[in-house]
């Protein structure tokens, strides 16, 4: 997919990436399977709708900041040649994307102004933190190998979703339902008799009625976590009440519930969890599932493993302003150096080290 | 009218009714001389533009606190039957209404934007707040029988209202007639000589220019009152002047006058008050014209009697969070139960008590 | 031109003018040339889109304040007859403007959401407070007599612009280009080879990226001045750094640039330099330049002479709520009233001063 080497032209005000940004995007790309870097365009437009989206060679031309970028971003590609091929191992864990399902979020007359994405991206803004890359499937896919499947709000269940999903719990999985899903068929018709319909068995919970939240507004549950945008009167009729809304329209009733089954757990999360809180629940699921980070996390540090069956090579892509200190012996192939005991990935800077 | 059971569907964030809130809007209603209670809908449609309003039986089915509210609902309105066919009496205090007026307002190219209902809610808040239920009427009843006539902004004011409004100060009645009132004839053509041209000789005042505030402006007045939206530059050419704005646009001239006459009064109010200096304003009011609450009032709880000649019943709705005490003794239809000396309402409940 | 002797019509909020605001206004036109006054319009319409816009006979008619102003104008403006025929005097500095630059920054798809006019309006508030006129001309003009030219944002420069511009500063003039100036053709492309194209040469920069602020963000610079919307990543190719950029997008760069020659300078301000900034670069150029005030300045009051051969007049219009006193010995016409050393200008009030 395309990308840009800086400023795009399609928004209000059209910031330019900071230096760094391009590397750190591009490898980004390359860490989880591209071989290759895109960019719209070569030369940045004379003239047109696009004059001002950013390209390779600028309108100063070849001798500039950001064409040296480029070269330098070839520079490192060269070095790069040797994972081609190689692969991202599959994941352990999943986050189900339906794109019907957005748009049925977006029906006009729906409860609230919901955004699809925002809950999905929320869950893996907390993976990529917790160091742990994760696979987006789409949700009719088969889950046959996944540990933990994660469903942000999935209106709009495609046909055996939840047959799928239970199957994951009886392998001892960890399954996570959010909010507003499984609530029509494929007609858009209610199904009736609880929320979610589609998922209620799985989750043991019975639904009565939607309370989302005013514009801003935010609720707090029992074990401090602070949810918002939506809650949602329920019972738990058959699972664990994990934590109660101790504010806002479902005050004291559960907000998010966990049926164990077969070893395994279904968990329903009623509310779109802040991102500090949806950072705790990440690490709890994670520690259930015995899930291991590529390295020792920070916050803001992508880290992401190619393999090739014989090699692999860890690429930390530091969005901080820290330094962050990677505990992997081997061959940087950015900065073309070894690290014996652990590289140092510099503030904004990346690292891509073959491993010993 | 029909209302709902919880949430409604066509805000872009549909919130549901709390806890007993049905049963106090329902009330509300009755109250007000209601002999039933219609809702849309009676089951929740499974399908449809109007899938999220709630209705009597949500998609959950009968077994929902919604539900039992319902039926709770019934059980109370069951005990209500001996209300039918009783009214509530006449008030001695009445809001002039008029849609041609609202429409007015809403012209493009007026002198700010203003909404019509704005001030008719305020007086009317203020009034339930004191425990005094108040007659909205057309602009072209006839007024007898009112000793207290709030007019606000009636923009285009229907024939003979200035001659109506004088008879209510001959028989020595209170008139209050608010800003940008009585501006225009029926053509939509400025009544020239000095605002408000409909009403000038009642009130004793001649406007000069419209000094509308910046969004969210406020000035103060001279007795302590705040004003919003709306100020003017007039003369009290035959009129006391009650207080004086002490700071915007129209600075040291009138901002409340009062025209006695025939033992009655003609107040002009050129500033919309805000809630606390319209509650002080109302006050004043009911206080010159000698008019008792239903009972000792408190903010946020509606008073209303119906009667039928032989029977009184009392409605107290609680929409606050602290209990009220209601010094009435007789029966409460709502918990059957029988108060000596005096009904406690629960916070956010209702009694409805039969008068001994 | 037209203008309004109180509130307008046409904005969400029409506040009218406070008093003496129409004659500061009215006296502001004639101070700069104008031999008569203009308004729209007479008497306020009855009806009709224009019925609350201002007219010099409001709808209370001619016993009103307005019209008592208006009549004061009249006698003002009788008094002032002599000035028929006097001009203002071509003044030595000189803000570029062109309608097809404006046109051109409110293109779509352009870096940043601009207003052609701010930084216009910017630089000549910052003159009109040093108590300097400036003369607004086409950027076609001939610059010929001109000592300070100021270019605010010409995206489209006319043909011959850098030529002219050159002159001046050939001729030991100041020239001041800012952001976003000189970037395309006549047929809307680039100029290529790095910002600003047509002034690449006559400024001594190359500039490699733009980089506007988000909403509301500014910048400070290792002058202690402000920058708001806009930086630019370039390079002081045959130019002095006057300042850097020390946050923001473009930290560690250039922000204001001189390129000296030939007794001249051409000054590049690569951001929109907050109110502050902007009156203290403006005070460095005037004094580069040897440009003297009409008479010592102050903030918010205008100054103005005007000329006939034989006599001079200075007008001083003071918009603030202080007095100011005008060292200037003559008669006020304003007030008809001689002044032996000094005229008071009373805060909001004005005098027109026949020189001695």
């Amino acid at each position: 997919m395309e990308h840009s080497t800086s400023a795009v032209n399609w928004q209000p005000r059209n910031i330019p990436k900071a230096p760094g940004e391009m590397l750190r995007n591009s490898l980004g790309h390359v860490a989880r399977g591209a071989d290759g870097v895109l960019f719209f365009q070569w030369r940045q437009s004379r003239a047109g709708a696009e004059t001002y989206h950013s390209g390779m060679v600028p309108h100063a031309g070849r001798d500039s900041a950001l064409f040296r970028d480029v070269v330098r971003l070839g520079d490192v590609l060269g070095r790069l040649g040797e994972l081609r091929g190689s692969v991202v191992p599959r994941s352990r864990i999943a986050i189900l994307w339906d794109q019907e399902a957005g748009w049925g979020t977006a029906l006009p007359a729906q409860p609230t102004s919901l955004t699809y994405l925002d809950q999905a991206r929320r869950l893996h803004a907390a993976l990529v933190d917790a160091g742990v890359p994760v696979d987006v499937v789409p949700a009719t896919d088969d889950l046959d190998g996944y540990d933990v499947v994660l469903v942000p709000t999935l209106y709009l269940a495609p046909e055996g979703t939840a047959d799928r999903l239970a199957g994951v719990v009886a392998r001892g999985g960890q399954v996570v339902v959010t909010y507003f899903s499984g609530i029509v068929d494929a007609a858009n018709r209610v199904l009736l008799g609880g929320y979610p319909g589609e998922f209620r068995e799985l989750l043991g919970v019975r639904g009565e009625e939607f309370a989302p939240l005013p514009e801003g507004g935010t609720v707090t549950l029992s074990d401090g976590s602070v949810g918002e945008v939506w809650t949602e009167r329920f019972t738990a009729v058959d699972a664990d009440v994990v934590s109660r809304f101790t504010s806002g329209p479902s005050e004291g009733g559960p907000a998010v519930t966990r049926r164990r089954s077969g070893g395994g757990s279904a968990w329903y999360v009623s509310t779109r969890l802040d991102a500090g809180s949806t950072a705790a629940f990440v690490a709890t699921l994670l520690d259930e599932a015995g899930i291991e980070p590529v390295a020792a996390p920070a916050p803001g540090v992508e880290l992401v493993r190619r393999v090739d069956g014989e090699r692999s090579w860890v690429f930390a892509i530091n969005h901080t302003d820290e330094d962050h200190t990677l505990a992997v012996a081997g061959h940087d192939l950015v900065a073309d150096a070894r690290h014996e005991s652990g590289a140092v990935v510099p503030a904004r800077g990346v690292v891509v080290v073959r491993e010993d």
